[in-house]
């Protein structure tokens, strides 16, 4: 009896299944500033170049062999590869290539990866249906926004718990957005919502396993599968998300309704994404950053006797890793980060190479490289010293790492990380075609013109 | 730093994902008693009649058009229906049906029904792979005995929490039904495990939607895709459920973890699974079984005049609606369970339709049933007494209701059960022919015999 006490001091909750489903139904079409329509292009490119650049990642071979077990149709582009499958698997394999190198976009307010899970769904079905470019980005900003305003709602409990947010709350956004493109009213759209919210995915104990990309390519699955049921008249709770044995209650014990409702459809928490200029973890990233810039500055390698960096004490505590052996482990060193900063100027996915990280040339440098945590060195920042073989000393400071909000990756920075990334896969030329259309999404006519050249 | 705390004290945790990984794997076929090997037997034919009495429900129609849009390959039978479609849409859709009517069965210690997500599975992947009944009666015992003993662990509070525990460890069963069937080996199985692990199902504020029978379908199709993933070399966490921040300690601050060991290969869970006799809550069904017996005895409904009974206080919280309107709101009225137990001698899911409900003789027979809370009842227990016209008043006491651990079903009431669920959809002469097989599950070298002669 004391369950059915608490049950009702709960009830209190806002309807915000409902609130959130007349949204995402009513709201109009780029209903927003401009620079939410550059923001929302900007994330599904940088999702773009991720999904594309992992296709021939290991993960993507065992997902995908498992998918060919169900005979699927072709119905959508697996990106990057030449294969076309079911939507719903499309949806699933590129939501986990999209996150295999951790390169993707983040909602730094949750730490919620939103366009794995959003856009791996939404381009599927929008393949399959021959969509418009407008339909999808306004399913993308509006599914986003779902997911991370729920996020709003239970961060940091609900990760804190041991939740992999990005798929335990992705399942709603795509939900959302594939509603949203499939043009299902508010009733209908509260079932989509209602069938995803049983759906989450995710648990923060398979980081370092395949299974963390899967979480959201899991994610879009379900809510893609979601969206279509609804439209197929199945039912579910219209308060599935803030009942008492609903969602949030049964996944959180924060509960901050108000991040639901507080500037909805005026403020969008896309404009709150951000890109990685750098495939690793996001503490490293001002080191990196700092010795990009030293390296810029015209030292070079064989001038340099050791290098001095002043960090945060998380920086030690999560990448404090001094001599890594393979690619996976050097995401987790600093050391290597100065070096290949140092050393190549960037920090990508082949930066973490095992070739890479065994070069003598790399070694080397990590040896050089001193790190000491620094109080007065915020999470964003870092100070690196180089001391030449001439005695000679140069600084660098950095405040705000590139790609924080503060400083984000500029359009041009974006487009040589997605060259990067797809280059190795479609070649230069495919890469700079898909490249030369990414500002014009909104106004394809249909988005398999884009999907057909994301095809080798 | 106050989590780290936390995390590093409740290490502790068993290798349970390697312990249930090598036993999955490992034990031997048929390793287990006559009474569990029958106990499987009894599991399957129930879940299958379940399946083919749904099969023509809203939700299936709702979940199957959801399903074509996929464009499914015809790999397995939609039970009692005449599409085929991929082993994972139609592990989903079974499961569905399976639960719709909730009259599938119960392992009663954790309130689990196991055979929705396992067998759902099961069957569609040996369907697939033309796989033999021994095998599958194999992967139904060690499937449900992983969901079961997984719930042992966490049940009450995982359930009290607000998941449905039947979607939330169902698909562990169906991982572990499936890797058994697959043949995977111990290390590959774990990884099966671990992917389900961050897949559960099931909200309880689902109760009363389609999203309830939902669950189970879902879990099963979680659990096949999981097996599918680590077949082909996609990895997990090998300690995804009894980590820190693994599936266990995520979903539930309950964590007894000696129920994963406890006489594992020895005592078998299924053998505490049931099997309902009437289509509604179990709380009502005291009530029913005593009214049966009246009937049984003679009485007739011309001669009564006013019936009383005397239950436990949860039958009336649960169950106390007077005047129903319809089949749904029926199955949460004592009253009218009483009235069809008199009437018509049994309460399947015919009983609940909305022309039963509404039958005068019923609607008069519910006005003459007036019910007592008595303390000294028991929730398996109920008293009912008929006063007849002549005077005569007529007493029966069950102690322990028909379908519970206490008084089972009988093999040939279940061959009644699944006649009446079976008939109307695939006729009396198919559900004959079926049931004629049931015990012969076993034996039967290609399940696609079976599955056969489950389409109209």
């Amino acid at each position: 009896m004391a369950r059915n006490t608490q049950v009702a001091a709960e009830t209190a909750a806002p309807p915000i299944t409902t609130i959130l489903s007349r949204f995402v139904a009513s709201h109009r079409s780029r209903g927003w500033t401009d620079a939410v329509e550059h923001e929302a292009h900007r994330t599904f490119y940088n999702w773009l170049g991720c999904a594309i650049g992992a296709a021939r990642h290991e993960a993507a071979d065992a997902a995908l062999a498992a998918v060919r077990m169900l005979e699927p149709a072709a119905q959508a582009t697996v990106l990057g590869r030449t294969e076309r499958v079911d939507m719903a698997s499309a949806a699933l394999v590129n939501g986990i290539t999209s996150h295999t190198f951790d390169f993707d976009d983040t909602h730094l307010k949750t730490i919620i990866h939103p366009a794995g899970p959003v856009a791996s769904a939404v381009l599927a079905l929008a393949e399959k249906n021959g969509v418009g470019g407008r339909d999808v980005v306004d399913a993308l900003v509006l599914g986003i926004d779902v997911a991370c305003r729920i996020g709003n709602v239970m961060y940091p409990d609900h990760y804190d718990r041991g939740w992999h947010i990005t798929g335990s709350t992705g399942m709603l956004g795509a939900a959302a957005g594939c509603a949203r493109l499939l043009r299902l009213d508010e009733r209908q759209t509260a079932m989509a919502l209602g069938i995803a919210a049983s759906q989450p995915v995710g648990l923060r104990e398979q980081f370092g396993t395949m299974t963390k990309p899967f979480h959201p390519g899991a994610a879009a699955r379900a809510g893609l599968l979601s969206a279509l049921l609804a439209k197929n008249g199945y039912t579910a709770s219209p308060r599935a998300l803030e009942a008492p044995r609903g969602f949030v209650q049964v996944v959180s014990d924060k509960r901050a309704w108000d991040e639901v409702t507080d500037e909805l459809g005026e403020r969008f928490e896309i404009s709150f994404n951000t890109y990685k200029p750098f495939a690793c973890g996001i503490v490293v990233h001002p080191t990196i950053d700092a010795c990009v810039q030293l390296r810029a500055q015209g030292i070079v390698v064989e001038q340099v006797e050791r290098i001095e960096l002043r960090v945060h004490s998380l920086v030690l505590e999560l990448t404090g890793k001094k001599e890594p052996k393979d690619g996976l482990s050097a995401k987790f060193s600093v050391y290597h980060g100065a070096a290949v900063g140092l050393i190549h100027g960037r920090a990508g996915e082949h930066e973490f190479s095992d070739d890479v990280v065994n070069d003598p040339r790399v070694v080397a440098m990590r040896d050089m490289v001193h790190a000491t945590v620094d109080d007065s060195v915020h999470e964003d920042a870092a100070l690196v010293a180089a001391t030449l073989k001439d005695g000679r000393r140069v600084e660098v400071r950095v405040d705000h790492a590139i790609g924080s909000m503060q400083n984000p990756l500029t359009d041009a920075q974006l487009e040589a990380k997605f060259e990067a990334l797809v280059a190795p896969v479609l070649g230069v030329a495919r890469s700079r075609e898909i490249a030369g259309q990414w500002r014009g999404l909104a106004s394809l006519a249909d988005v398999r013109a884009l999907t057909a050249l994301c095809r080798p």
